[in-house]
């Protein structure tokens, strides 16, 4: 037997403010960081990897809450653990007191996932598989288990979760195939778009992409109308109108001032708008769906918790759901969100980016295709090339596609040395800088 | 010129698990507790006095997260503070950082609150008023200038705020006067029903609330349907049919799962159910509502924020808004939600009991009906008889009425040899305990 001996979480930050990676309209100057957690265990070869994504101030809060939130896990038996996570699940998220600061959102959500992350990572690695695998490895009932469906059954109910996930359990194996055929599972880049670039920069960055195999490129939109349109006319100009064209406003408009704005800037065809509004409101985005209609509208990276997607499955709100891996609380809840998406007929497109959010999804995208929702149509992943090289398994992306991974875990360790240079304030790169 | 020189947070913990104080079927073993939060200024006089409540575990959280908001403040004029206080919130609520952590949920937000609700304080102790009538003493623009408003143009346009207030000042008053002579402001008590209580107790409590002129009380019930008839019968028989009798589930059921439920209970005519489903389920509400009508939907103490409030009013999901005094971002957004029920016709009825709750929203419910609503119909604030002798201003209720408070501030200071006995871990009390 392998006991898990202790749950260490760990506040790095990469200070990614100094080259505006990363700016929109409403996040100006952030520096990527990871609430990391790593369970240990009394097998010195054995430990979990996992981590919750934020962009600066506040990080130590999550740092201490996934201290909180790991305590539970302390002594438990690493076999009983990973083979039954939706156990483990529900007590760590029945911790009443905690509860009391969400519930179920924000800091100890963001915990939580933090937590959960490096619990699944650690199940992953004891059976040897990626992350993605060991999902299209369980059974439609084990994966309904672990599923956080609480509040759910009036939109899914897990009878008709089991029967969504075995219509397709007989052709996962054709499915997987598929996908190392073509090269790995889709994606798209938010690198040439971000707010702070100049538009030469712009320019070279989106020729960069085309290049690299690129079909759907994404810009940030929502400071300056005009600055939007000119910039928008140059990414028609590189890209042509036959690829893909997003934008997305972060959150910065009132629902009335969305509709008004995405009016001047249909001409440019953009495939989504991507959070035109608080990420709260359900009604509002059905309201903007309902004005600006045949663009899509899409969110999720902000969204809290599965009752908020199972309401914007209801109120029809969104074409592309953007579930986050790093705010909702891992594995668990993420099943139920795919679940619900599937039976709403709404694409997941995860949101990425950050730091690591990449090497989660990769898992994510495609346990979609292969278990639940068995399509790729309208489906393409967010890809960021920032900070890969702090990973000791960081994704690989060729020709617009992610990789299918192939070592053990959830590909959620960062190298020690990056741990190292990185942990705030007392770490190599921020000793004398922090503060 | 007065200046701010520090912002100290504090993390003060009152054991009230061990009595069983404020168990419910989804919180069965708070404590009591209180981010708390002394604004300081270069007047040894002058200081400003806020908190958010929690129930214990992370309430170290919210501390430090309150600490690093209250960082800005530190340095401003405490004249240009006061006289700009909406100024200040979009100032703390600009930090993308911190942002990012919620948005405006959770953690962060509840800190948000602490810290705002200390400059209110501290507002009202320069202008030497209790805050409700700080509040009453602002012109509707003055009004509408400090709430935040963002997001909720889609449902109430400042220009309709304003009318909504002009149409209520020329009767200000009046009001006043009427609040004066009836004794105060109507409240119910919750102080009889927690579900870890004995029938007997139960009985007793209840006698004890009629005794003391309550035409209300509130039970807790969803942990069990039998358990639940046989306290709801008790109740029925000690208060009476024409007392009204509210219920509350703490988040415990689902959708489906609260319509059955109902269906069972409203053989006992309450007035409202409380707290059906998740906290976030606008939808889920307004299908509850729908079911079963006419018992009322009650919700809010767990309410995020005022994108919430504004859909469940859109969706017609309440009728009756319980906001919390200590989750949302203090006046400047409390303001804000108050006006929108106004606009829809739904009463306010705010949270209140944990530690200090009851102090700070007698101010709230006095300003509601002086400034906004201008009704008392549908109208009651909670009241939980307990930890009032922490404070220096208590809130005094008598035959059922908040008296309107007198002195100076937001009633939110607490005696500084209960923040020392309480402090939370090294405090008389907890020394030796905590752990």
């Amino acid at each position: 037997m392998t006991t898990i001996t202790a749950v260490t979480a760990h506040d790095v930050r990469f200070p990614t403010s100094l080259s505006m990676d990363g700016s929109d309209a409403m996040n100006k100057d952030g520096d990527y960081s990871a609430a990391y957690v790593v369970v240990h265990t009394d097998d010195p070869d054995l430990k979990g990897y996992g981590f919750t994504f934020t962009i600066g101030r506040g990080n130590d809060l999550c740092v201490e809450a996934a201290r909180q939130r790991g305590l539970p896990l302390i002594g438990r038996s690493v076999e009983e653990a990973v083979a039954d996570l939706g156990g483990v699940y529900r007590d760590l998220a029945s911790d009443s007191q905690l509860r009391w600061l969400g519930p179920e959102k924000g800091v100890v959500h963001l915990a939580m996932a933090a937590a959960m992350n490096a619990m699944w990572d650690l199940a992953a690695r004891v059976a040897q598989k990626p992350l993605w695998r060991v999902l299209a490895d369980m059974t439609p009932e084990q994966l309904v288990d672990v599923a956080d469906l609480r509040y759910l059954s009036d939109a899914l109910t897990r009878d008709e979760a089991i029967a969504l996930l075995e219509a397709q359990a007989p052709t996962r194996a054709a499915r997987i195939r598929d996908l190392e055929a073509r090269g790995g599972y889709p994606c798209y880049t938010t690198s040439a778009g971000w707010l702070g670039y100049s538009d030469d920069k712009l320019r070279r960055l989106l020729q960069e992409a085309v290049d690299e195999g690129y079909r759907h490129v994404k810009l940030k939109v929502g400071a300056s109308l005009d600055d939007d349109i000119r910039r928008l006319r140059i990414a028609r100009e590189v890209i042509g109108w036959d690829a893909n064209l997003m934008i997305d406003a972060n959150q910065v408009w009132d629902v009335p001032e969305a509709i008004e704005w995405m009016g001047h800037l249909a001409e440019f065809r953009p495939l989504w708008i991507e959070e035109p509004t608080s990420p709260d409101d359900v009604l509002g985005h059905a309201a903007v769906r309902a004005a600006v209609a045949p663009i899509g509208v899409a969110t999720g990276e902000h969204g809290m918790n599965r009752v908020l997607f199972k309401q914007m499955f209801q109120a029809e709100a969104i074409d592309f759901c953007q579930l986050d891996s790093a705010r909702l609380a891992s594995v668990n809840e993420i099943i139920a969100v795919y679940l619900m998406a599937a039976k709403f007929g709404v694409p997941v497109c995860p949101h990425a980016g950050g730091v690591g959010l990449c090497e989660l999804v990769q898992h994510l995208s495609i346990f979609d295709y292969v278990c639940v929702s068995g399509s790729l149509e309208n489906r393409v992943t967010e890809f960021v090339d920032h900070l890969h090289e702090h990973f000791t398994d960081p994704c690989i992306v060729e020709n617009g596609h992610y990789t299918l991974p192939s070592l053990p875990g959830y590909s959620a360790q960062m190298h020690d040395a990056s741990v190292a240079e990185y942990a705030f304030p007392d770490g190599g790169y921020w000793a004398g800088r922090a503060g």
